[in-house]
């Protein structure tokens, strides 16, 4: 039988009525068996988060001030939930064994998971699902870094014998039975672990848009939605904001090949986006699948004469950066030049010792900086085997009258990556969809 | 008084009726003062350089074989020189010291030396110049390096109280005597020297081209000249093999900004080539100078997720390369991957070593190398201020149906590097200079 993972975000979770949508959901594909839930999001656009609730009333535990205004507010988005639903649910008893916590020694992770796990719970009983807690099976280090191998055992160990499932998602413990919680979104992670440990068939990640866009929407006017990509293209795009899916979520499911579907549950008939190693059979791979950018870089130019005649040089410059433990967005090394793309928020303490040393040690004949850039990938694995795309988006650029900084394309030519002023983002961003937008694989 | 340095290569000193068209253009401007002689290049395609004469004659000597032959075509050389323009020179003298160097403990640095330094004694008697010998002032290390402090001094010291002098190209010697020669061509690097120790107002380099071409003539029909470039923009054609100029002889005029012009020892009137810091006043820029490739490449591809997160990566990558002495041409860091352009020449011995090592220090996703492919630089200072030339560029290699393996365009913005397959260089040059021709800075 066919197993299906299925994550449902914050939105998805936020009040009674988008339970019930779960609840259609899961009817319609039994295969979806193993379920992971995030906290309670917003219900309306000035609501508050009932993680961001939790952490309220942590601070003001912290602080020695009154929290159980805040625990009441907790309680009572949990409650309306029971109430509509008719759940069966001790809440009272779950929101002592918080106060008896906050009034102890509270700790930041523990109540931050707290929105999970009492989502999760409340989700299993009104499914009738078993309920997961990934304390015992999402396994961190002391140092709070994740142990896969452990996990991925304990994890399958925990779901195998189960029919079915739901799994808290965003955080799990350490050895001595700590709480420690991923980055924000991370339930997208649960949802990969889950799914690479059980071997799923498909990882579902339910959310509140149809899928991934080619373009940010709040600069392009309705861009199109992409129908398939591949995990290499997704990385990409995330890394350059497009924020749809958890960074650290893409590589538990990509190891397997397990394909990861963006749905939204709100129009649950849409395909959403598929996020696949390879396309299925009879579909059409477009060359280019989206546009993404992030502001905040900075350029730093390097030339001495000769530099391509050896190899030391580049290396002695990456060193410079590794001993800082500075990282780097792009490395190019031309005849006689290095241009190194850094992010100008992590370069503001060091700006002008890093330059001295760089001086020092390489006494390059030229030496500059360019502050305020922005970078932009043009991203489709199949985009640049003709150059047909590349010309596009630099005539693109040249005819808005952008200037481009630094191109570059490497031999895996899954990107076109592109530097422009910060001022000239939007513009660029538009310039280039509306050049590639013939080019994009359109969700149908 | 203005001072100009005068070099002239093998096909200008090939014969003694090319001895009369240089003594024609020196009596044209006496600020001619210093000149640089090669030895007798070729007069006839078919024909045999003295120093590959004297190399051939140093390997018999070597081998134990007879070489009185190859010293008496050697002298034969020299002597119609001398008897057509009726010179009074000792040259059976100097071939008897030749003689008795080989019989005894032959050099082959030593003799590739002696065609410059014949041809400059026989000039100079036919100029009434005053002969220099670089042994005493061109001073390399024992390891063969030059030693350039020194050799500014030296250099200085002999020539600035002489009026005008013939300085032998192409060699020097160590503080033993022992004579060191520059790599092929190097007499161009002796004439930068000399132009830079008496620091020259223009140093000439006069060959048989009516300066540099903005592509390759075997390849491209008819190239338009170029007129000014700067010595970044020559520095950088030099290195992707347009061949006008040693590659070393750049930095020696470039330090002190003293131009270099490139004449033709057969067409005394044209212009030329002048490779200057800035421009001359009312000198129109062009975008783009010249395009140039080089053959043999290969391209090493590394993927592995979360590459652009740390700097550790690419500089381990470096780091092996550094430990191996192996210099690569480009290196291009993107998002999760590093592309690295590598001579496959240099490659041949160690690639499989090489990757076997990537492998285990970096554990790549995805490791892979193209070989067999060429770089092709499209160089131009202003080339790059907006994209047009770009698009230009790239549009043309569409068009043609080039396949595109890497494009490099650092912030310098000096060239645009594209990598594209061995079997269509030529067809990518064509292409190219056909798409830039109306943008091509031409000598009048």
């Amino acid at each position: 039988m066919r197993t299906v993972v299925a994550k449902f975000g914050g939105t998805s979770l936020a009040d009674a009525g988008q339970f019930q949508k779960i609840k259609c959901i899961l009817e319609k594909d039994p295969s979806r068996r193993f379920i992971v839930a995030s906290a309670p999001g917003k219900r309306f656009p000035d609501d508050i988060k009932v993680t961001d609730m939790l952490l309220g009333c942590y601070q003001h535990a912290k602080n020695g001030e009154d929290y159980e205004k805040d625990l009441n507010d907790i309680k009572n988005r949990f409650q309306d939930i029971i109430d509509a639903l008719n759940v069966d649910f001790p809440l009272s008893n779950e929101i002592d064994i918080i106060r008896k916590h906050l009034s102890e020694e509270p700790d930041s992770q523990y109540m931050a998971s707290r929105g999970e796990y009492l989502n999760s719970q409340i989700l299993a009983a009104y499914l009738g699902f078993t309920f997961v807690d990934p304390a015992w099976c999402v396994c961190f280090n002391e140092d709070g870094s994740l142990d896969s191998a452990m996990t991925k055992r304990a994890m399958s160990a925990a779901l195998r014998p189960l029919k079915n499932a739901v799994v808290a998602g965003f955080y799990g413990a350490d050895s001595e039975g700590r709480i420690h919680t991923f980055s924000r979104g991370g339930s997208d992670v649960t949802g990969s672990l889950v799914a690479s440990a059980i071997q799923a068939d498909l990882y579902e990640n339910w959310t509140d848009v149809s899928g991934l866009l080619a373009a940010d929407p709040r600069i392009v006017d309705s861009p199109k939605s992409v129908e398939y990509l591949s995990y290499r293209e997704l990385r990409t795009l995330s890394y350059m904001g497009a924020s749809v899916l958890h960074t650290d979520a893409v590589l538990p499911a990509s190891n397997l090949g397990i394909p990861i579907n963006i749905r939204n549950t709100n129009s649950p008939d849409d395909p959403g986006t598929t996020i696949v190693r390879k396309l299925p059979e009879g579909k059409i791979k477009y060359p280019v699948v989206g546009v993404a950018g992030r502001l905040g870089m900075s350029v730093i130019q390097v030339e001495k004469v000769m530099v391509s005649d050896g190899s030391g040089f580049s290396a002695v410059m990456l060193d410079i950066l590794r001993e800082r433990n500075l990282p780097f967005e792009q490395c190019l090394t031309g005849i006689d030049t290095i241009t190194l793309v850094i992010r100008s928020d992590l370069l503001e303490t060091c700006k002008d010792e890093l330059m001295e040393e760089i001086k020092t040690k390489l006494s390059p004949d030229y030496l500059g900086i360019k502050e305020n850039l922005s970078m932009i990938a043009v991203v489709g694995e199949r985009g640049t085997e003709t150059s047909d795309a590349n010309v596009k988006v630099l005539r693109a650029l040249d005819e808005a009258g952008i200037e481009i900084s630094t191109i570059n394309q490497g031999a895996g030519k899954l990107n076109l990556l592109i530097g422009v002023p910060e001022e000239r983002y939007r513009d660029a961003i538009r310039a280039i969809y509306a050049s590639i937008d013939s080019s994009l694989n359109e969700a149908q």
